[in-house]
């Protein structure tokens, strides 16, 4: 075989976020061609990967040429528009996972109706267009009530609470004018968040990881524990049978997140993604295989890697952006003061509440590695010091 | 600051061979600015490394411009002449580790003299000019005796085992010709191979990893088993203090492996590398900080990270180019077999005998960790199947 000859498949990832940089981490190690397409050479897997193709990662003419240059393609989020997504398979890409799967994780309110009839625990939902729909369904559940666009959104939101009849209202109007389709959700009234990830090849091979805690503040997720203290053990399997089935039904292929709302009455589904997720990051540091890892040998259809943990617990906290974009003159305080903290960077240019990084701390007392990672993650965002 | 600012430092690494693959995999955590300089884009680092100067990796003028553009200048091999060294330092580049130390990794007159000043224990040794000084040496030591070339060597070797005179006199006139200064060293008789990497950051910090087992067949190192099983206590730290001894006398920053030999009265210092070595590379998946973390904090003067094992034993198997170049097609082989297995691929082209990557297998018992990750290895190199 000479050096023309391309004798490893080509992955090609669809947006050049911190998905798709960590994503290419896990490539360089499989030897296997990766090819992001991000939209400026100064997004995070731009920065870092070999093989970058500029262009519009949710437009259609920039999408066929890519899905084109790659023997397999696959996503760094869950935007690229249906109709395109079907044009690239009609084309003969393998797009992993597929449009068809991908949609439960784009459109909620396909995410909700398949879901239901597959007897998944959700919370109570509704479609809703009119106010007096809402209102009937408050009735039923209490307010406030969660509204959803059931895809993408408005004012860069996609998620709202109304508290009453007046905020309801509200949503709903500028959710028409920008043309956007609502979901009523009950208020879940829930002990604490949990997730769990499962791999599967289209081949049909599956592998879960452990259920973590993720806690949110402000809507965002600030720390996730692996595994999720004190579930007990019939829990976290029916939890994980759950994605399992899941991801069986949806026909994935590659890394499916599933959020969870863990209640009085058992576990509710929350959310789907159907990536690497934020809330599996902790595999990086913490399983023997990583989500990143894992979800590149799923859509190669390679055989999954093992995804045992290497340690009793990893936590993981989310480093956002603070007023001082100097992240890199704090390293020294943070390196010093725990040599055990796996700190990772995006390369992405600071702002207030961005997600630029996470750290993972391993060990075997979690309530001690979540105020490590929480204190590295705190002081790398510059709140100390 | 704006996107225009560069706020973290940029490494540059010379070579674009697999350490700096690997250095660059671990850059991407840190979110520093790794660059690298390659011969070919086609180098197992140009390949995946997003900042990629080509050029000539020993030649001046390609070098003194590469270093004028990073702030730290490190190193994936040895073979950077002392004189370009010396202008690159001169003229105010960051090199790191410096001429001084690096000089002791290029010149094995150096490093022996060097070594006996310090007290390090070595084989007996000459520097050899004549046949008549290789026979007394021989006459000391008995026959075979070993000669190294001090810097270079020819016909792609350094090393040569003479067994008599007759074989002596034809490596002399060989090195003669070549004009190369050969040193004659007592053949070591060995239980075993072992290695010990230090970490030293200009601040002075050190970070020593456990002692490891190294099994070389054919002059190719094959396996490393960490830590090296059976060997006690004293006898480990022993050999720790030797290399933390050796880092700070020699001043070196970056990782330093330290190569010897286990003999009936201690161990023996065989060679030194002042880069990420290939008997570290279980430290992927094996210590809280792989060496190519771990070189990249210490070429940076960052505090360095833990480097404790996070699993009792790991074992690391050198995967050589075998006849089929077809590897990629064998990996659903090794990946069904055993989803535990670490699988690093270095992107080179197949040729026998040359190292196209490795695997790495941690768990409880050496035994069998080592007869898989020998499995995986030979499966892939396309022995079996």
């Amino acid at each position: 075989m000479s050096e023309h000859h391309r004798p490893v498949p080509r992955v090609g990832m669809v947006g050049g976020g911190q998905l798709a940089r960590m994503t290419h981490q896990a490539g360089i190690a499989l030897g296997v061609d990766f090819r992001v397409l991000a939209g400026s050479p100064s997004d995070s897997a731009a920065r870092v990967c070999g093989d970058v193709h500029l262009g519009d990662d949710r437009g259609r003419d920039d999408l066929l040429a890519f899905a084109k240059s790659c023997d397999v393609l696959t996503f760094d989020h869950e935007h690229v528009p249906e109709p395109v997504l079907r044009e690239i398979e009609e084309a003969g890409a393998r797009v992993r996972p597929s449009r068809a799967a991908l949609e439960h994780a784009q459109d909620k309110l396909r995410m909700r109706t398949r879901a239901e009839e597959l007897g998944v625990p959700c919370p109570r939902w509704r479609m809703v267009t009119a106010l007096g729909q809402i209102e009937a369904f408050a009735g039923e559940t209490g307010w406030p009530v969660v509204l959803k666009a059931a895809r993408g959104g408005y004012d860069g939101k996609g998620v709202w609470v109304a508290a009453d009849s007046a905020q309801a209202r509200e949503v709903l109007e500028r959710a028409a004018e920008n043309g956007v389709q609502l979901l009523a959700e009950e208020r879940v009234s829930f002990r604490r968040e949990l997730a769990v990830q499962v791999a599967r090849s289209p081949y049909g091979q599956l592998a879960v990881y452990p259920v973590v805690e993720t806690v949110q503040r402000d809507g965002i997720c600030r720390e996730v524990i692996a595994p999720a203290p004190g579930l007990d053990d019939e829990k976290a399997t029916a939890a994980q049978q759950l994605a399992i089935d899941l991801a069986h039904a949806l026909n994935v292929a590659g890394v499916l997140a599933v959020e969870l709302f863990e209640t009085d009455r058992g576990v509710v589904v929350n959310e789907l993604a159907m990536r690497p997720h934020n809330s599996g990051h902790w595999t990086m540091d913490g399983a023997r295989t990583s989500q990143f890892e894992q979800h590149l040998r799923a859509v190669l259809d390679l055989p999954l890697g093992s995804p045992r943990s290497t340690a009793p617990y990893t936590v993981m906290a989310n480093v956002l952006g603070g007023e001082d974009p100097a992240v890199y003159e704090r390293y020294i305080h943070v390196m010093a003061k725990d040599p055990e903290a796996k700190v990772h960077f995006y390369g992405k240019q600071v702002r207030p509440g961005r997600k630029i990084g996470h750290v993972n701390v391993a060990g075997e007392d979690p309530a001690d590695l979540l105020a490590r990672a929480r204190d590295a993650a705190s002081y790398l965002r510059g709140d100390q010091g």
